[in-house]
């Protein structure tokens, strides 16, 4: 009833507004979206959702934000890393080494597991809150290696638009990222117009600690929401599959399957990144965001592969 | 944005409607309610709180609803027990002879970790939608033992009020729940107007088998949403410490604590089942719903104790 509510809102204040997702060149994505969109909201429609079960699930490294040339958490846990006191075991850890000579590619090369292993470690042992400090902190000074904005600017336009664009459709919208939910909820908000009860993500083993009150970060991972764990990850967050899955990497596949398996129309979505003038162009072999199994498994499964290149007229905000 | 804007239609609506809490007799706690809703809602006020920041937290048994004799939700889990195909290793269980014999109390006289150990068990194995189709069903079909009315009715009237006053006024609201969110997500809209996503509580094991494309339960449990593991739900489901939180027992005791520790005005009640004629009363050493050093920490903290007998007009809602 809230969405219905919400949904009459939006529809009266949009009236005789324009094209709703002006990033989007004119084509097959764009299309298909928008006809997705008509057909499930449409009363009397053949395929309509009641508002509540309108669920849309987005990945974000890759997806909504960009996710080269590192995976922006790693980028931020490594200066964690750094900033930290150093424990006498990491002396002698390659990977540490290799981060400490700001190597990032020697320190890829041990693979991804000893260095999450690390990663986690540097950040634990401090509160919920401290940590949520640093992340705000971060995040309000960093700016991206190479497109020269803040990395909560180095964001999709079209992609922002289309979060919008569904939920003035009675849309619940969320992020289901391999990444971490405390890097991504302090800004998810503001940026994304996602609150941060609907950003579902990976997420350290967090203990209340009864003697202070306080919620303390341990150094391990409590659940990984990446590839198989997806829909895991949306059962437990949200406890309804969606209609609408948008990807962009093999880490998303499940998420893909799992959607557009279901009953009813649905719609899977995979950003292309073809676009090496404006963004990166990468796929199937990439250090991040491989995409190869899920891009051979789209004509199949009727997912929509959407190139940044052909797709989105504009790739970023304008700068504030 | 979403709750300001919601708020403002439901407030529009509301105008020159009567006492929203009509199932509350006056008195210190509807005051405390009411004077706690206006303070941090009032535009100036130096107490307001942002919309997106109203978080409010319920505990389910005991707090929305009824949960004597038994948690409806073992209730249920035994059903499934008994309905599934015996293993070879229960039939020298005593807790299993028990619950077969219907000796619920020699059941329990093991304690709680043999019974739950068995009940997990029993419910795993089926798929995520064959075991939400089976709650369905269940909950469809069965009645309270001793208050003759539906499970899904014997739900507290003032609470309902009180979720929708509080929805009113630009919270968001939320169950935070020792009980599992399976039993609880596929009816709590309806009844209490909080969506699946919106329905933290304990969980078994859940893996996606990657063959069949199927969310699996697996016979352990993934998370414990109780006592000390409140907040760390609170925290992995909503990422906000919440600002009114609502228990009934020593369960509660830490998303208690944790909600009225936080800075600014915050508001921490407690439902004290104390009222045999219209329903149960029981408080120290009960066998559901042990309400001792909550009971203890009330005064101390400020927290409201509210009792059923004296401050709730009219207890469940009428019969439909």
């Amino acid at each position: 009833m809230l969405a219905v509510a919400l949904s009459g809102c939006a529809a009266g204040g949009m009236a005789g507004g324009g094209d709703p997702l002006p990033s989007w060149n004119e084509g097959p994505a764009k299309q298909a979206i928008v006809d997705f969109v008509r057909d499930v909201t449409r009363d009397g429609s053949a395929n309509f959702v009641p508002p509540g079960q309108r669920i849309a699930t987005f990945d974000n490294d890759g997806t909504l934000w960009v996710e080269q040339p590192i995976y922006t958490q790693f980028a931020f846990m490594i200066d964690q890393l750094k900033a930290a006191k150093p424990r006498p075991e990491w002396a002698s850890n390659p990977v540490y080494k290799a981060l400490m000579a700001n190597d990032l590619k020697g320190a890829m090369a041990q693979g991804e597991k000893p260095l999450l292993g690390l990663l986690l470690q540097a950040n634990s042992g401090m509160s919920v809150d401290d940590y949520d400090k640093a992340v705000r902190q971060w995040f309000a000074t960093q700016r991206h290696p190479t497109l020269n904005r803040p990395y909560t600017q180095a964001v999709y336009q079209p992609q922002i638009e289309l979060l919008k664009y569904l939920r003035a459709n009675g849309f619940k919208t969320f992020i289901v990222s391999g990444g971490t939910m405390e890097a991504m909820r302090p800004w998810a908000e503001e940026v994304y117009g996602i609150p941060p009860e609907q950003v579902v993500g990976s997420t350290q083993t967090i203990k209340y600690d009864v003697a202070t009150g306080k919620l303390m970060r341990e150094p391990s991972l409590f659940f990984l929401d990446d590839g198989p764990g997806k829909p895991v990850g949306i059962n437990l967050h949200i406890g309804q599959r969606p209609i609408l899955a948008f990807g962009n990497s093999d880490g998303d596949m499940q998420m893909l399957e799992y959607t557009t398996a279901g009953a009813g129309r649905r719609l899977g979505l995979i950003v292309h990144h073809d676009d090496a003038q404006r963004e990166f162009a990468y796929d199937r072999q990439s250090a991040m965001g491989k995409l190869d199994k899920a891009l051979d498994a789209a004509p199949r499964n009727q997912w929509i592969v959407v190139s940044m290149k052909k797709d989105w007229k504009q790739i970023f905000p304008e700068a504030r």
